[in-house]
């Protein structure tokens, strides 16, 4: 599992005094980059040596607390299937507090592997070198 | 079905060239406020009213096709069930081009009615005028 | 004169209850986007036929009311100055309410011409025949 | 001057393949909160004990270079003028690369101190102690 930490600022709330529905797709996509980072791989490096872009094909998210203002949240995140071409995560953001921890959020994402070259974003396969690392990094977990 | 224009300016895309995957939640919204507002109910006035938001509980969402700068879009939302506590709206966003159609997103969302003072956010029952207006909506489409 | 509205969202606002003060410059942006539109000139043609970007170089803004979520808004836009590679805009965000109109947002946006092509952004000239579309359009006001 | 990083994520950039010009206004604010806490100033503690927001009352903003995605950058923040009921901050945004520092983004932010509660915002004194800690952690600077 590899964990992210996000804090809730303004731009992230709205009107109903929590965190705005669609702003918990960010945060999760914050923690899959730095999980990438983690392994070492940069996204634009990822683009100009493979023209590989990790896009979400589908995703399923269930609200179950609201995060508010100024929270400190984490992001954990695993990978659930390394496939060939795509990866499923689950992702959950949790808010600790003192020794507990809160579900807010429970998802599954699922990545696909494009081609970063023009607009149709075909599918393409996860190139080996970057498979493998993957797949090193779910083996030690 | 309920059919709401969206037009995609800069803020909405990301450096990938193509709207940014958490963008279209909020088009889904924006749809779903139109709705409510074709009924001639005003969220706000919902809150003051009533006490009540309507919130995102859960969404699945199929990402087919990428939408690009610029672009018309429209968001098609239909209700698949009307409950006492909650909506399940099925809302696509299809891109229209001369006479043919394309499917970009494919989503299911569940809203879930819920008490606008406090921060715990309980669930509560649609309140019977509201639940009449829905259920009138449903049945002439 | 060029009049765009705005309607605001739950995404424009944040947890105090109003729009958030980054939201007003996408505002600000839509309508110069429409602006363009209704020149007949598509941001995504200009890209292609003239490599041409148009990009914010500097602003002023002032906050001097609120806007609050559910309301309708209207961006007023004027240009100050044109010249021969920039563009300098006045920009007001005002509340229309019955017969009177409020004034929530003044903000003077410099916008550049800028080479589409590469991250350098070279400034560039506005092309001869853009510019004549601006300057009719700016005598006819 | 205080210094906080900010990580570029593909939420934070648009399709001209930089950062969205509305997005540095939230790295900013990001700063400012940071700020605060840095002073052991809480936001949402503010509001609960002092009834108190800080708002941007105005800002003006120069767009030297843009940022791209996935770049490392540091905000950092001096208070120009410290007053009664508002603070003056310079903002600049910058790119460290190996020794070096570009300079992107210049900023003015002119931060209001207002009431928290009702629609109004009105225009509030800093508290005598809030006060005080903002001129002691200017004077050691």
């Amino acid at each position: 599992m590899f964990s992210w930490p996000i804090r809730v600022y303004y731009e992230d709330t709205d009107a109903g005094g929590v965190v705005y529905h669609a702003s918990y797709l960010a945060f999760m996509e914050r923690a899959r980059t730095e999980w990438l980072r983690s392994l070492e791989l940069e996204q634009d490096q990822l683009i100009l040596k493979h023209q590989l872009i990790f896009a979400v094909r589908s995703l399923t998210i269930d609200y179950l607390k609201p995060a508010l203002f100024n929270e400190a949240l984490v992001v954990e995140s695993s990978i659930i299937k390394l496939g060939k071409a795509s990866i499923l995560f689950q992702q959950q953001i949790v808010r600790k507090m003192n020794d507990s921890s809160e579900l807010l959020i429970d998802a599954t994402v699922k990545i696909a592997a494009i081609n970063a070259q023009g607009e149709t974003k075909k599918a393409i396969l996860i190139p080996a070198e970057i498979y493998q690392i993957f797949s090193a990094s779910t083996d030690s977990n």
